[in-house]
């Protein structure tokens, strides 16, 4: 690779930074953040590659151009890029919605220029440089999104890289990544959200003080609840079909549960509580998780 | 103190009884279990106290007897019991349903035998003596029910036990107890289950592979959805008046929130968002949990 241009340099944005420069898989590694506090961060961790005051100032000397903002920066940043772009870059993104970004892309991109988005499943509940790591992305998926126009020698290109990042790469169009994440990630995040805001909620109302009790699960939420919040709005917002669906069938779920366990439905019960640890033997034998108990962290 | 009996060496009896071995707090520790492979685990894992076949063999000679049973053991366990039972036993569980419980004891047990409740916030999702550790209160809250009828020598003489398990104590009464405990306990298991059902159920209908990819949050709901059906089934049961109003507020936000994404109602969400911050940062402060960020375990 020769050079290649970051744009947005939080979790992600630094993780890729550290990875590229500590495998020296870039000549130069071009990083455009437009946060003051993020570029004091940059500079005080003395991060690798060449912090650049204008991305537009950097694409044409770039190979490979990765968007790792919220996607809602997206639209103003293609627009300031198009009088650069070459239908030669290879563009990237790590957004979690790509039905929406496909559509802000389509809509705004220059004409004849390609772009693959790429979802790496990989993150924390902390945001900013600080947090990066060069191995965030190690054994961990990486989604590439497939559509009529995928250029495939760029679909390759980032193939490799992302294995070189660490990751394991799927293909998929983004119909199906929206609803499969709809399930798997946005679902859970707005629950924990919602779990929260009830317990805030309740003890508002009852005059309770039941945080300090939180050992027995809230906690657990409570960490999950603590994401990024213009990140987590965007991604509701962009996935509004999909999410909303996956409530729906949560609501549903949850519901007939409720009437389970008020008609003191045993057989139902047991049932639906056994059943759902094939998914946790499953998740530990593709190593998603390590079989090991959690008491809380110390 | 003299002897003691736990009843039930799961998670909890094994590790009071490892405790108390340790501490040295009893001349005797009595140990009823009734599962043979619990039993077997006990023998293997040379766990300290002496196995005794019937609980009501080591009563007499026990001065305090505490019950480590899922709930729907109390009462067969009672009626063995009574004929043994003085009013100068002291006599525990570790139930997380307090109303219940009192209703089974009340019906149950013999007149003028004291039983003071207890509820140590400990646990995993793990279940089993194997998985018991001595140190398994250490800094966790432990709730001393109180009632109309408590025998303040026996609260006394409880309070300074849990102490000496590592506990910080606190007194309430059941009909609070279930309520704080429904918001922060119940409610997220449940939840938790239901969220692994629906991923289960969506994965089914639309055939998609959708598991391996978990990293993305449904990891974490997966594993406190591991936890024990049995008990589970016991607390969902014993407090289906709070667990079902707990659900019924839950979903009211969960709606609010699903129309806020369908209206891009930007500013209502940020708010939620945000302030579910909130009590992230008092549980930290709280030291319910530490201020490092999980990317998952390794």
């Amino acid at each position: 690779m020769k050079n290649v241009l970051i744009i947005g340099c939080g979790l992600l944005g630094s993780s890729l930074l550290r990875r590229i420069a500590k495998k020296k898989l870039a000549k130069k590694i071009f990083v455009y953040e437009k946060s003051k506090k993020n570029i004091a961060k940059i500079k005080k961790l003395k991060l690798p590659g060449i912090l650049v005051k204008k991305p537009q100032d950097a694409v044409s000397q770039s190979e490979l151009i990765i968007f790792s903002t919220t996607t809602s920066e997206y639209k103003k940043m293609i627009l300031k890029l198009n009088k650069f772009l070459t239908s030669k870059h290879i563009i990237t993104d790590v957004g979690s919605a790509k039905l929406k970004s496909e559509e802000i892309i389509k809509k705004n991109l220059k004409r004849n220029i390609f772009w693959t988005s790429s979802h790496p499943i990989a993150g924390s509940e902390v945001s900013g440089p600080e947090h990066g790591k060069h191995n965030l992305f190690e054994n961990k998926w990486c989604v590439l999104v497939k559509s009529k126009k995928t250029n495939f020698k760029n679909l390759k290109y980032l193939s490799i890289f992302w294995k070189k990042m660490g990751s394991k790469t799927v293909i998929m169009n983004s119909e199906k990544h929206d609803k499969v994440f709809s399930i798997t990630s946005h679902l859970p995040h707005l629950i924990a959200y919602n779990l929260v805001k009830t317990a805030q909620d309740f003890e508002k109302k009852q005059k309770y003080d039941l945080i300090k009790y939180s050992a027995g699960g809230l906690r657990d939420f409570s960490r999950i609840a603590s994401s990024n919040e213009i990140m987590w709005r965007d991604i509701f917002f962009d996935n509004k079909k999909n999410v909303s669906k996956a409530i729906n069938l949560f609501v549903k779920t949850l519901n007939a549960f409720k009437k389970d366990i008020n008609t003191k439905n045993n057989k139902s019960i047991l049932k639906k509580l056994k059943q759902t640890k094939k998914v946790r033997f499953k998740i530990i034998k593709l190593k998603q998780d390590i079989n090991k108990p959690d008491f809380g962290r110390d």
